[in-house]
């Protein structure tokens, strides 16, 4: 049995990531670290898992003394990067929720974050956490960064136009809509419901959101070339899941059928992308899955392809890739968990 | 006092028009017609407007005995062109809410609507209802083609970067979100609660939903050159409203401030009208009003212009600007009942 | 023109009560408070309003030197009670939408509010503005406790009933499920968007919510008895409204059609409510309008009776209602400002 | 390996079932019926379930040529009792979610549902599928009726204090709020989406749902008297899930203590009801979860206890209920398949 440690257990994501552990054949949960509710149960915090998640949140300080295999980390940016090296240089596997290891180099840290990071040697062992490109390596890995929501749904949208180099690098558009459950469960005006329900926001649109550097980083390096993309975040009445529009031009003469097939060969061996033939991705078909729904079009008429992706923003976009990557780290069958 | 008719009183957008008009102080509304619900009372129909709406729904029969000055049409498109000779041959003015007087040409209409125009004279003297591009030809209109909702939003995104020549007219990305009601009243499985509830659901993308005939119609005309939009209507579980997000490739070395310049110079005049410089739109801004909020700003790092609108679909796209044009066609104050 | 001041006018209420009176006919808004966004504009707060509300906010310091004949206080209870003698002794009127003058006594205000009253004098002069109990009153009042939003629907579901006595007075209970504005527009854990959607949440239920002791004292006048009322508050996922079912238990022999006949001669003059004969209430039908739409039944095989009634919880459960008082209090038609 | 066959799979319940027992590790999906559909893959209806749920549906002639040894029925009411005989007479066992099967008497069918029931026979050897009620019977039956959504809220709710004969049998209101699946997946305006949204419905109040036949004939035996109960189902806009507040009064002069301490003793072996010391049930506590959770307690200053439930009207409503029943049926442990 994998030995787990779950610090920030309380979030969305550290709860999404004790339900799937939880029912995980093959992991058992150590401690569930929670700031501020230690003492508490988990079920007492959400009665959602009564019966279910009644283990006892502990400090950070008690779960240093526990003995674990793997630590997830569930906080926020900047604490992520506190944390770390000490799990690290203890032995034990980490995969970090947070963005503090996602970016491949501090100067991009500090572009996209404006701080410095405090654990740059590690960044650089650190692998992006996204199977569908770096399986080999995070099999080898001892520190995963996870990667963020939106960037998984951009970067499976258009990562194999830019391997066929079929599109130019630097016209590319992600308009992205987003579930609520994204920015966090700490209250804020923007999540309240009665400004969010029924309302259809914009925000750090353009190139600003911080996930554009991460999908930039990403399809840089796949293209070969810089990729500067226009990057359009919008909040939509819904607790979960993001669906993706990426749009980008050809440089190939190829249709809709060879776009397919290639998608299709692409992802063909891969347990967690479906390329839809007939039809397109909905955000209620991923619900609670860590799938990731993929169709592809060549818009008549012009030189443009259409690529949507959905994916559950806690599942694919946090708590599912993280177990996916947990299961490659420890060498078990990498759906484990997640069926 | 202008004598109305409405023809499809109780479909959403015949609601929403009865609603606008039966606190317009210039207005009287002679006669309500719907086809299944003839001899009831609209509020036993729609009980929300009891003691408002206590008028009786009558025939389309028994309508034409009756006299009026200007009919608004709430009925699919090809009932509409069947209909609008009678009145239009009686004097009576016509706004049709259908889209069976928006295209310029027989021609455009059997390429989007595949079917034969059954009044091609009348599409001559027809004017596209939409007042910030042909205010004037709508003052002397006696049958006007109430823009398409999706439509509006797109138009009023890029018409100035058009007009002023500062993009290219072949590479336009139109990425709406709508509200459910655009979808009509008729029982079918899409707008099923269930369904569309938590659900972000594309449909007719790349050139395919027939608004896109109504957009490059426009686009072109204020382009002087043929214009494909790449059109991505996506439905997202909210009842009304419409966000825009237009993407298009800047011909001049531009910034945000000239771009919100030039907007504000041009919609300046217009009283439905709001140019956003901080901030973006949200539908929530927009809600039971008959403005169209926009912003626009250059994509740094890129030669991409973003624009973004947001419509009440019901209102701006549809009803209320229904109301703006018959004010217009009247010749009295253009925003007569709609503040 | 009566001159108007709104302190708290960017709070839902707040926000609601501008815009009733931004197009009501007879009164001129003079000043808006806001504690916290003072030197704003009201659009820069809500863009919604931008072209109908770019009055500057002020603090009440500013409010305090200019002349109005009417304030109303959208301020929490305590705030409240603070705040209104002053504006009193200087003769203005005061339409208090908090609830520090809503019950009859300072012993009163204690029990539910475990607080003292500190203008305990003028709870004796204030009137409980709900029109349909005490229109004559209103007329003369001075100083109106505008009702909370659930008594509003509880009220006007039994009155009648208790009126005439065929009811037992001990043995009521009110069902009510009410929209997420209810809770205000402070960031708690509670009215967040995830945390709410697409959950319905029971809470303070049994006689512990405050607005129990609300809902008791003006049954209880009524009944002429004490009348203790089991009242179970739940928050269902929708923005606005509230859906009230009242149960009693009948102690004369009647049916739903003289149960019909009570309500419909009850209420006749009542410009606000409206007696449903076919059908029920629902929350819909009331949206965005002062009417209290009730329904009555007697049900079948047993002596109880159910009445439903639906209320928009910002207009005829706060701002509508405070303007209905203002109407009243100043002499002017009722129903002025909100058809 | 019990072998499975799933009539009417594309339906909300049998979409649910399917999703339960593809993973439930006792058993083997050997056929999905669908009507409309059959010759389709269930992926193709619901993408949802793409490559988890290839299998081919088939129509009701080939499914009654393989071989099962139980069969779900997820039928309208009238088709069940027209499909059940022959599959109870092969000795097939049969767990019906449709109304059929759950009235003990012809007489009580014919009372409710208007018709005439075409096998009394097997309504005598029927049982209701309510396990805290009936463990030992399911246990032996060889059909059984799966209780309605709404019974199941209600029945939890009031059974320990008729059992008990703490409250009067003849004074008992169950005032439910249901999710909009409980409506089915037939198009018709109600359940749309425009309709349904922000709004709160009642129907069929008093004592007209058929579900009233259904809680008053499980609540009269526990009582061993008749018990008329005012049940008032209302319609709320979340897609899944019931909440059920029940009122009734007590002949015993108990605190909300006792009946915590009835309730906790009464539900303690059953795996999954989850009595509610501290806090309230909400809906997304028993989210995609077989749990029933309620909470009790006594009204101060009245006679009333108030009991409160919480189910997932898909699963412990519906599919999960009737995998529990399989399960006992079988003589598997009871929990397969549902945590």
């Amino acid at each position: 049995m994998i030995r787990i440690g779950i610090i920030g257990a309380t979030g969305y994501a550290g709860l999404a990531l004790f339900r799937l552990l939880a029912r995980h054949p093959e992991s058992e949960i150590v401690f569930l670290v929670s700031g501020s509710q230690a003492g508490k149960r988990l079920s007492e915090v959400y009665p959602h898992v009564t019966g279910i998640g009644d283990q006892e949140l502990v400090s950070l300080a008690d779960a240093k003394a526990m003995t674990v295999d793997v630590v997830f980390l569930c906080r926020a940016h900047t604490e992520a990067m506190a944390l770390v090296p000490e799990f690290y240089e203890r032995g034990i596997w980490v995969v970090d929720l947070s963005a503090d290891f996602r970016m491949d180099t501090a100067k991009a840290y500090r572009e996209w974050y404006h701080l410095a990071h405090t654990a740059p040697e590690l960044l650089k062992t650190a692998v992006y956490g996204l199977p569908e490109l770096y399986r080999e390596q995070i099999k080898r890995a001892r520190l995963v960064g996870n990667p963020g929501c939106y960037p998984t749904g951009a970067i499976l949208a258009l990562a194999p136009l830019l391997e066929k180099r079929w599109i130019r690098p630097d016209d590319m558009i992600v308009d992205a809509k987003s579930g609520v459950s994204g920015a966090g469960r700490k209250p804020s005006p923007r999540p309240q419901f009665v400004e969010t329900n029924e309302n259809i926001a914009p925000y750090n649109v353009g190139r600003v959101h911080r996930h554009t550097g991460e999908i930039e980083q990403e399809l840089s390096k796949l293209a070969g070339a810089r990729c500067p993309v226009v990057f359009t975040p919008q909040l939509v009445p819904i607790n979960k899941r993001i669906l993706t529009t990426a749009y980008a031009t050809l440089e190939e003469e190829v249709g809709s059928e060879e776009l397919i097939a290639l998608y299709k060969a692409r992802y063909e061996a891969e347990p967690f992308v479906r390329v839809m033939e007939d039809g397109l991705p909905e955000t209620k078909f991923v619900q609670d899955t860590n799938f990731c729904d993929v169709a592809v079009l060549r818009v008549p008429g012009t030189r443009k392809v259409l690529a949507i992706t959905a994916i559950d923003n806690l599942v694919k976009g946090a708590a599912g890739q993280a177990v996916q990557n947990m299961n490659l780290m420890c060498g078990i069958e990498e759906t484990t968990g997640l069926w």
